[in-house]
């Protein structure tokens, strides 16, 4: 493959706070450009015996990064999960709460973070065996939730985001060791090619890219808005999609899709009238408990990822 | 049809420089909020008798306003024209040219205007019966290219642009009496669903949103890379959009899209590593020749709009 030589086999071994040795697989925010890793790790670490996901889903799911559920909620399901999220929005509860997000304007709710914590729905969802066996077997272990929150993006304003392997930040700033970790993401409206929908670089969590740039302390209150560090350089993302290409995530309100902590993506501004909505879980294998940050002065808040596994 | 309660069918009549009486028969750039206006004209205006284009074509052209030709140019043509404009971006008899828009940073050329009295290639292609034929055709009459450009979108950086009808500018600024212009992008790259492709609201060329808004002088330098005036309001892009769906023009590079004058259209950001470049040629019928601007201190200048029929 031609972009092998992009790849480094080097590592960082350095020292915890408790001074035990650590080996630090994936240097990022890193100085000067650096080479590209190649992931040592499988993408999925649970067997098709165990079920409910069959051979042939895993091993796409193992060869592009993702997969997508066409129909993981029934309407009925939709419904509820639409009506709880609205009345959380305007929930007077929640109104001081650091876990909700605002437009600096408006004040409309953006973010709820910690969601399955604040909302007994969705905690009742997470534990759905189709979604817990699910990312039980795909991460081979038993799971927990690293992040999780709902995001309501309305028709016009939406801004994108831009290209992105979750699993950079995780590991710099929350400290995951390992990309064994899952997200879910649960469409609540439906994404249209035009409206935002997720863009993928199906193959690209084979690779991981390191950043340039030192992480600011408290780097979450911008980055969550815009990454200013942990942002890939526009060369990495072109050798990527020139290989491998680039998919969209799009289908009906209840569809969703399963991504590996480490595939790249992003999406474009959204200027039609179709507002975009999601719940998003991102389960993690609690063999791949949370360190220091590899590259960050301190850890995010605990509602943005969790410091230890917790009984979903 | 539920939209019909928008129409408004008042017009205004002003007097002309020359004290002649002109009736404004799509009054825009108003202080207040106005309703839609039904158009008066067809869309097509010549028959299929006249050829080249068969009569469900037209058909169609008359019921959604717009039509794509997969492969206007040939992969032979497609290279001449790309070397022709990758010449055109790096002449330097154009380095001073007030018709070539510059990226404000990098100096990159991002537009040249009235392309086709540059470079002889461009004008031999509007001269092809593939391009001019058509053009006579869907206007009924002889036509004259109203204004001409290249674009060349880099990847990554592409910021997309707001919804609009080009007629409401045309005839706000440039003056254009009735929608009786059609314009077409040839597409010299490829237009994926996800690097910025047009989106278009077929049908919406029926209806003429009146937009807020008194227009400033010397608006264009501002307005062609984000319009200020002449912007819809979002409630009536939903009620189009509702109403009529949103379409995107996607294919190979070599294809093409035709696309009447008061088409609601946009385009959403790129953040993809695909460029996106395009020839853009706008015939108007020389039965529609610009008067004075119907909402603008004076005309814009006549590289951005010709004030008089040339021969092409």
């Amino acid at each position: 493959m031609r972009i092998a030589k992009h790849h480094s086999a080097s590592t960082l071994v350095r020292r915890d706070r408790d001074n035990v040795k650590v080996r630090d697989l994936y240097p990022t925010r890193v100085a000067n450009r650096a080479e590209w890793i190649a992931r040592a790790e499988p993408t999925v670490w649970g067997t098709a015996a165990a079920g409910p996901i069959d051979a042939q889903t895993l091993a796409r799911h193992e060869r592009v990064g993702y997969t997508i559920d066409q129909s993981l909620l029934t309407p009925d399901e939709l419904g509820e999960y639409e009506a709880e999220l609205t009345r959380l929005s305007s929930d007077p509860a929640l109104a001081a709460d650091d876990r909700v997000v605002r437009e600096s304007g408006s004040g409309a709710v953006r973010s709820i973070f910690e969601v399955h914590r604040i909302s007994d729905a969705v905690a009742e969802l997470a534990r759905k065996p189709q979604i817990l066996g699910w990312a039980r077997q795909l991460l081979g272990s038993d799971v927990y939730i690293h992040q999780s929150r709902v995001n309501y993006m309305p028709g016009f304003a939406g801004e994108g985001f831009y290209w992105h392997s979750d699993f950079e930040t995780w590991h710099a700033e929350d400290g995951l060791p390992r990309p064994r970790a899952v997200s879910l993401s649960i469409a609540l409206t439906h994404n249209y090619p035009y409206n935002g929908a997720l863009m993928l670089i199906p193959g690209s969590h084979q690779h991981f890219v390191p950043c340039a740039g030192r992480t600011p302390d408290e780097n979450f209150r911008s980055s969550l808005v815009r990454q200013q560090v942990g942002v890939p350089r526009a060369g990495d993302i072109e050798a990527l999609a020139t290989t491998y290409g680039i998919e969209q995530f799009t289908g009906a309100a209840g569809s969703a899709l399963w991504f590996d902590a480490n595939v790249m993506h992003g999406s474009s501004s959204n200027i039609t009238p179709h507002p975009r909505s999601n719940i998003f879980l991102v389960f993690n294998s609690v063999e791949n408990p949370p360190q220091a940050p590899f590259a960050a002065p301190r850890p995010r808040p605990s509602y943005i990822a969790a410091r230890r596994a917790q009984a979903i």
